[in-house]
């Protein structure tokens, strides 16, 4: 059994706390969070500790691995002071929005042996992991193009948009690492962004954009398209496809039920799709949890791992980069650590 | 180059004419029919001769083959004619509403060489026909059921009503077809029919049911299903499956576009489905002429042939008395002639 | 909070409890089994008390509800006892196979206002209730027709087909529930049934069918046809579709994922359907346990009651009659209860 | 009636002149092609007079229309005299390879009524038809994002690429007509393109590449993504897709027939997709005629028109400029001309 203690006891803290509490090989003994009220009402419900200095499980000999769910800002510290005291970390995306933290943050990562698994939890989906086995198996050959469309039903509230990096490092960011996850990519990619304001007055207003494509060509020659919206009034749009010299897979919408509806005006018509991230990827939490707990089992290191991390916030800085400056931009990954 | 006579100017006529006028191996030389106006419109726009006695093409010995679009009760006497004066002839459905007449007829047709063709065009739709493909493949092993669904957007009018037979021998008439055909079936039929009245008053005072189910069972032990109904307002529902030890084959709906809308209510909805058989199977009269082309140059037996428009009438007239009586009824087919 | 005991911890069983056991309204507290080992094991990894006699939970004035999931046999003296003792039930279908013992049951039972649910957990899928909830808003207008697949991926073993009543009353029962279900038939229902052994000889060796059909029709007019199988091996094949005369609603199946593959032999390939029914109907169970407790709760009768379970059971007894006869049987529902 | 002549005998003006010697309102009066034998047998077989001077049918006052289906090269001269003689044009696409002809051509015809039409066939078929209907009519509010595929099945041979213009003025064209089509687009648009060699050896030789993507914003800041492979072993992958503030419609793929398989390792697998354009578009060209007839004896100028061919070529123009130069282009589109 791994002991565990979840940073931050906001919405994705809840959600990890519950699936440890309900998991056969994890114990949840602390929930740890500045705010007492809300942590101590989390921990109660998950029948853990309540702390409000994470230090206090860091220093634990007793835990095992932590799962950051705080604020972006915190994270490097976190990681660093975690990892130095040999707990295993579980960290929501993004390991921050300054590259110059995060490359500290490898420094500092030297020689510490211990796993370290970043969040991007739809590659736990059953349909893209599905996708993913049919890449590998070579059902489609040789990749010569990848599609991604990622569109959120609303946009994000006003005070989260200021924290939130924007939407190349909010949203795109999951999309950036599906691309390199599924071309696993290495040496350069070539990036381009296009954006604008079609939705809301004051996502402009914060300097950010509401809709916006990236292309990118890897060193394979092969394209990538990433589309990305926040509102989408038919539900919460999440595609990918996955073309080549064999043959072309793609993951494709998931729908509310399986109902379908014939009219004199529409045949076949479904239910909207799943309404947003939490009610699709439902399942992809629990299933990201057995896989950095299997990885802490058996010593290996996890994927998506710190690396993950890094080269999709390459990809966002680049892709924002390209926005202002209307041209494209190289990418150059460094050979020295294996993808993942 | 056949040289065709088409007896009878109206809607099918009409469809035969146009087909034969534009086919590189057929040639329209006559058009009957004994409303004179009609005939010489029909025959003018199609650069035939207009004749009122069909006599007149089945006497002439530079004429190949005739098609019979007339109405039901003329069907036989001029199958025997044509075929005694030794005309190729495709004959639309039924043969005959009386199967005294259809038994009389195939006595007179004794000895006679000719191919004799029904109109089951179905059988010439393009997905139907891969639907037989795979089924002759093997693809789903053994037969184990056949489902069939068959629902008309409208009713017929009162006055066609009177002279259709009814719903098993108008409607139905086809989905017989289609199962013995996709069956292969031998030996006997057990033949259970369950109706009603749903839809139009006036049909039920026709005495006809406008909603019906038969459900049949072959020699083998395999169980079809048929569904037929008079009224449906998402288009014309043409369904047809075959399941099987090996898996299943379907020939699903066509909707009338490929379009699918995504709105807040619905996702994936599709056009509604073809309005009606001519939009439906319009390509099917014109592989159903290719086809009986075919078998008139190479000297070959049609199929759908005499026997198979016998058997779906066999089967129609088992679903009726059934209905009247509530009881299952055996149908047997004799084997002096390997189905069609 | 409601306190439960289990009775039976077999497969069924377990999974009752595991859900109860998570539920924040309810509070597992007996484990019933005869097979005193595997009671403990169950009952220890659900936190709960083991116990080999039930009696013991139904006298026991701290509890409020059982679930019977024990065989079949057992179900009617627990459902008495447990209710005479003031206990809500929910009990696994059927209530018995034996017609004579459901109707003693019933005179028992007069008289006591407990809650008594019958476990046809289709009722609580996501898609099968939304199909119902389209119904009952007028989407299809007056029903016409109600067509169930219902098709599992294996045959059971031949020790359990001794004791499953059959292919009617184990795997059809659920049909006949749903389509009276969606159909709120009320009055006389006929009922005709064929079936057939194209499976596995040891079925037939049973004196049971492998492959059946059973076409219905309502006091209404409307006509259902329901069609089992026991294999398929493209899965777990359950299809509900209700038509009328506004248009058509159906229940489509439910894949493993939302992949789908393009090559040169096939578009749109998805992946097999779901396994079997712990698979496919898994969040089904969970929510049939809401809707127990809710009605427990709020003192009202529970869907799909008592009279629910009987008046499956008397479609399956007439089915198995029909087919043994080769005639159509009339069952009637007497007007003493409102359905359910 | 409208007297036609078709120039050109390959492969589209047989089939402009099938479609034109089948039409009510047309007659096809001369084919032109100056290798004798091919124009003759063509003539003959349409009952048309076969010439190998084009010149003749341009001067002959009894023509009313011409098709042109030559080589790329002879389209201005054509077009001019063809205009200046009065003649309605209706030509293949692209005008020209060279803006400086295209642009010459423009100020030849100044002063010209006669309608010119060029062949973007995909407008008239019937699914990107009702797509741009929805579009119209608002169902998915503003436009925020268009995406197009477009994907041979298989490369041109080596001597046709010679000719073609490359990726983007041959294959991407079509798709350029359809976004501007699409989103009525006025004012600059933004084009930037990437590519690349990943299928034959030959196309990069050539100088061209076989798998390219533009990626395009508009005026109203809505942007526009195509991606286009001269290769797709499963069929001819043809999809378009409108996306905007109220929701989405798509004009998805056709496949071969509606035939769906379910086995053991796929659920609802259909056949490939329509095998080339031939095949996709076959109904759309016979539309095409339908709307330039219609245009030509209403004396309205037709849609697609000159300028949309213009227009059509200024996006390849760029699209290819970009490639070459890897940044961003701007395209002005000057409003002399309402569009199209």
């Amino acid at each position: 059994v791994i002991n565990f203690c979840v940073i931050g006891a906001g919405r994705m803290g809840q959600r990890h706390g519950a699936n440890i509490a309900r998991h056969n090989a994890a114990r949840l003994v602390y929930v740890a969070d500045p705010v007492q009220e809300r942590c101590e009402a989390v921990a109660r419900s998950l029948g853990a500790r309540a702390i409000t200095d994470p230090g206090i499980a860091i220093e634990d000999p007793a835990i095992d691995a932590v799962v950051i769910a705080s604020p972006t800002r915190s994270h490097v510290d976190l990681i660093v002071a975690a990892a130095r005291s040999g707990k295993a970390v579980l960290c929501e995306k993004p390991i921050d929005l300054d590259m110059q933290r995060v490359e500290r943050c490898e420094r500092e990562l030297k020689g510490c042996s211990t796993a370290i698994m970043i969040g991007f939890h739809r590659r736990f989906d059953a349909t893209h992991m599905a996708l993913k086995q049919a890449v590998k198996d070579g059902e489609v050959g040789a990749i010569e193009r990848i599609s991604i469309t990622s569109r959120d039903p609303q946009p994000p509230p006003a005070n989260y948009l200021a924290e939130s990096g924007g939407q190349f490092h909010d949203q795109m960011i999951h999309d950036f690492d599906m691309a390199l996850w599924l071309a696993e990519a290495e040496g350069s990619v070539d990036v381009y962004a296009m954006g604008g304001n079609l939705i809301e007055p004051y996502i402009k207003e914060h300097g950010d954009t509401d809709t916006a494509c990236v292309l990118m060509q890897f060193a394979s020659g092969a394209l990538c398209q990433i589309d990305c919206s926040r509102r989408c009034v038919y539900g919460y749009d999440q595609r990918v496809e996955v073309f080549g010299s064999e043959g072309m897979v793609q993951s494709a919408n998931v729908t509310q039920t399986a109902v379908e509806r014939f009219t004199h005006r529409a045949a076949m018509a479904r239910d909207p799709l799943k309404q947003n991230f939490l009610q699709r990827y439902e399942a992809s939490y629990a299933l990201e949890l057995d896989a950095f707990i299997g990885a802490v089992s058996n010593k290996q290191y996890p994927d998506p791992g710190f690396q993950s991390g890094k080269r999709a916030l390459m990809l966002a800085d680049a892709a924002r980069a390209s926005l202002r400056s209307g041209s494209r931009l190289r990418v150059e990954f460094d050979g020295n650590r294996a993808y993942p």
